[in-house]
């Protein structure tokens, strides 16, 4: 059996090998080194560091029964020797040994291994836009910058700050930065949406707009092409394509890029978004090497293709299953179905999957559904909206991706959960239909919104639902492309009326079948009820009578107001 | 294609059958008919009702745009008649006639269907009891019973009440009557445990302590044998094997049982539970006649036998199925998982698949794990403990079910709802160990509680864990049959040092591998950390230097407290 095992990484993928191998055999002779003297941190807690919620930043290396994971903590509890400011400098495969630098001295040492785990982790990729070295432009890389970046605020030296990227680091920063702080936040995207790679349009939307109200500026579809300051005082602002963004800090949240420079050098596999290729037993291209965790590309499971994915959760499983298969046996990491949730001021987003554009761009014909409706019983005084965005393949009614935002952030998940484990087998719309999840009215409807999208996507494979999506319908209606019929009651539908005048006519579900006649002819029509229900069930009675060219608002009145907070 | 539809029931199943039918083709002839005046209603509601958060009865007979669900509703809105205070007679199977009742009249009339729909559901069983026919006994089984009992509490009529039987519904009567009312409430239960169909014993004993926490009194193994009082002014108090309970109010909550009278006489098959049985088209023996919701048996899919399950999530699903399969599609029902979810005062269960002793009486040898963990990153602030027992075959290592109780019910319901769709197709344990749920800090840990119960499992089942339950603990050590322990710092073991003297020893993890020497020989070793985890590290440990005889107590000091609140 293989006894020496070196680690290169003690953030969260290379403890957890070292803990678990030593739990497998105490005579392991286990090294684990670090280029950082602080290690067995939680980095995606950092922004609640910033942001007050962790007071302190020793809470993100403590246990839950608050000891400091520092390495005397891993020698004498765990029986691990963690090595701090130690760098991988060469792999030696043939003589099986790893060169190292010893930060503070120089000294450089070798170390032998019959088994090598490299858990390099990733880094924030920094833009080479000039001035991303000045001082007050921070990544957020890890605790001795997160502590940095702390100490700037509360000594009062920002007022204003700009955030480059919207991606999920981005957007918990300028959460952190404006909710706590007070900080007059602008994040600067290139992309025309926040979480380009995470969600769809349909969800985004109500993401920016909940961003929008709690004070932080959007900025998308732009580019920072400059930042100004100087190298004493720090950064005065930012030049963007469509003008300056005046600030003091300048946080840089563009990706990451999986550290493998010494890996590659020593000739291991890499694929093509840079991480190091790995099978499923977690081995790189040289079998006594194995990696895990946010340097190695990891198979998605739905589309079939390598992607980075920097999550601590994914890290920890694979740490297991690598010290597993160190001590022979077979323990496998079959891939990832891209599972993301993020809490963002008052409301919440998960997904699993593609998204919308993603199926595209692989040949799919994705068909999707958007719901809106409460999170537990409707009677229930604590509900409130969720909305699902779900996405199945035309053909096949394979379910390629789900999506929900809402304000119960446990309910949202937990939403998402129940799919995402069921995509890698492929999942069909009818068994998104019958999905069997626990029911109470405190915590779910009777027929509730999963299962709820499910059925609607169902409707529209089948094609007796013809739904718009609200972007859409606002900027039909807009343009004046479209006649609306609103089928709620008139007491609600009054506001639109009596703006739009014949544009937004009313006819509540109730008298449509006497009001036949009145259906005007010519454009298209569109009905909208408050959450897409009733006017779905409308447009069926209206296609029955033999009227065509009808649609109705997928998630009705509610999802208009989440994307368009603005239209009435 | 069939066009007369008569549907019996207009609750739940009922009407989504006919709503659905109708939208998928007008032309159908649909007739339902019930028995009550109030119809479609959210039964699983009414103990909200009775405890206030639900102000208005109409609230649980309203949609989420707050219509009345009446029979006006369902003719102007849904194209559906409904026939109320009518009830099924006879079903003339051979000439596809059902006679019916007028209520009101007495007037019978016969219905012709091409397709006849069941949807009786079930009726609470009233157990033969002395007195169970007084004024003041109620079992919950409509809206008339709710109306009822609220009126009879609001206008002080009831300061002591008796609840037999501790189901769910038993379970949220008494915690409406307790919490809004303040009613002196005592539930009287024949198993030794609440939920006992729902539930195993670990998670069931955290929820009597809350119950009892808040007030309510908890009768277990214990049999009412005569209700007292008398015709006019109602019950004054109801006989245990153990005494006498003064009260002014008794609920029944005894179970359901299917109504399926008319049905049977008609030589409907019927299965062991007195449930009709389907096949997963839902027809019955007879292929005109469907039946779905409370009054079916269906197929459990973790152990493959009949059973009733109540639900109304289940009915509205299997009522799609029906309209889909009556209009020539074929849609199907495989089964229940036994989803199930509860909210109790502050905390909130649920579970799918079997409990330990269900899991046994059908030949498994389970074994199972108790895991309690932070339900978020332990850093975050709101993070609370939630418990999880997890349960698999030792041999095949398949997960036979799962139970989880917390603070945080959307996040419970959440970790049950990732593992019950895996559940029939046979998930092992190494797919709860890397099972992929979103992540991020404020609704997750990286290493989540729900894969750390795939992990502690794994270890049990591989013979690296020795775990003893919290209870078994608690009896072990009154009796003085082990020693224990404690691996906790000075700090947290010192109150347990302090009374129990040498039974309860301390010494912290960082320093039990200096002080080998200092283990007791003798009686069998019991570690006790604050969740298990650390208890289990020490208890390889020692193993690894010689030692056995050594167990570990799962869940730790947490699960203690929450099993057992007055062990210190």
């Amino acid at each position: 059996m293989p006894k020496r095992v070196v680690i290169v990484g003690a953030v969260a993928l290379g403890p957890k090998v070292a803990c678990r191998l030593r739990r497998l055999d105490p005579d392991y002779q286990i090294t684990v080194i670090d280029r950082d003297s602080l290690i067995s941190y939680g980095g995606c807690g950092i922004p609640y560091y910033v942001g007050g919620d962790i007071p302190d930043i020793e809470g993100l290396y403590s246990t839950s029964s608050h000891a400091l994971r520092d390495p005397e903590f891993f020698r004498t509890h765990k029986g691990v020797d963690i090595m701090p400011r130690v760098e991988a400098v060469r792999i030696e495969r043939k003589e099986k040994k790893l060169l190292v630098r010893h930060l503070d001295t120089g000294q450089e040492e070798s170390l032998d291994y019959d088994k090598l785990v490299i858990a390099t982790g990733a880094s924030p990729f920094k833009p080479p836009i000039p001035g991303a070295d000045l001082p007050m432009v921070f990544t957020v890389s890890n605790l001795h910058a997160a502590r940095a970046i702390k100490e700037k605020i509360s000594q009062g030296q920002v007022g204003k700050a700009v955030v480059i990227g919207a991606g999920a680091i981005g957007i918990e920063m300028a959460e952190a930065l404006t909710d706590l702080w007070g900080v007059d936040t602008t994040i600067v995207e290139m992309a025309d949406q926040v979480l380009p790679a995470a969600l769809g349009k349909n969800i985004s939307k109500v993401l920016e707009n909940h961003l929008i109200e709690n004070g932080v500026k959007l900025m998308l579809s732009e580019k920072v092409t400059r930042i100004d300051g100087d190298t004493d005082s720090g950064v005065t602002s930012v030049e963007t394509g469509s003008g300056t963004l005046e600030c003091d800090l300048v946080v840089m949240s563009a990706g990451v890029r999986p550290n493998t420079g010494f890996a590659q050098e020593a000739g291991l596999a890499v694929g093509n978004s840079g991480g190091l290729l790995v099978d499923r037993g977690m081995r790189t291209s040289d079998p006594h090497i194995y990696a895990g965790g946010d340097c190695i590309e990891m198979r998605n499971q739905v589309n079939g293709e390598n992607m980075i994915m920097p999550l601590g959760s994914l890290a920890n499983r694979q740490g297991r299953i690598i010290a597993n298969n160190i001590h022979g046996r077979a323990s496998k990491f079959r891939g990832t179905v891209g599972s993301f949730c993020i809490k963002i001021f008052d409301m919440a987003a998960a997904k699993a999957g593609l998204t919308l554009s993603q199926a595209r761009e692989i040949g799919y014909d994705p068909v999707h559904a958007v719901v809106a409706q409460s999170d537990r019983a409707h009677f229930y005084p604590s509900s409130q909206l969720m909305y699902i965005h779900l996405i199945a393949d035309r053909r096949t009614r394979r379910i390629l991706g789900i999506e929900a935002v809402g304000y119960q952030g446990d309910a949202v998940k937990g939403r998402v959960d129940s799919i995402a484990p069921l995509l890698q087998e492929g999942i069909d719309v009818d068994e998104v239909c019958t999905l069997e999840t626990a029911y109470a009215p405190p915590f779910a409807s009777a027929m509730d919104v999963i299962n709820n999208a499910g059925n609607v996507l169902d409707n529209i494979l089948d094609g007796r639902n013809h739904p718009m999506d609200s972007m859409e319908f606002v900027d039909a209606f807009n343009h004046d492309r479209i006649r609306v019929i609103d089928v709620r009651e008139h007491k609600e539908a009054e506001p639109f009326t009596a703006k739009y005048g014949e544009r937004w006519m009313n006819i509540p579900q109730s008298e449509l079948r006497h009001r036949l006649d009145e259906i005007p002819k010519g454009k298209p029509i569109c009905l909208v009820c408050g959450t897409g229900a009733r006017s779905y069930e409308c447009q069926i009675l209206l296609n029955q009578k033999g009227f065509h060219n009808i649609c109705n608002v997928q998630g009705g009145h509610a999802m208009i107001l989440a994307t368009h907070p603005g239209f009435i």
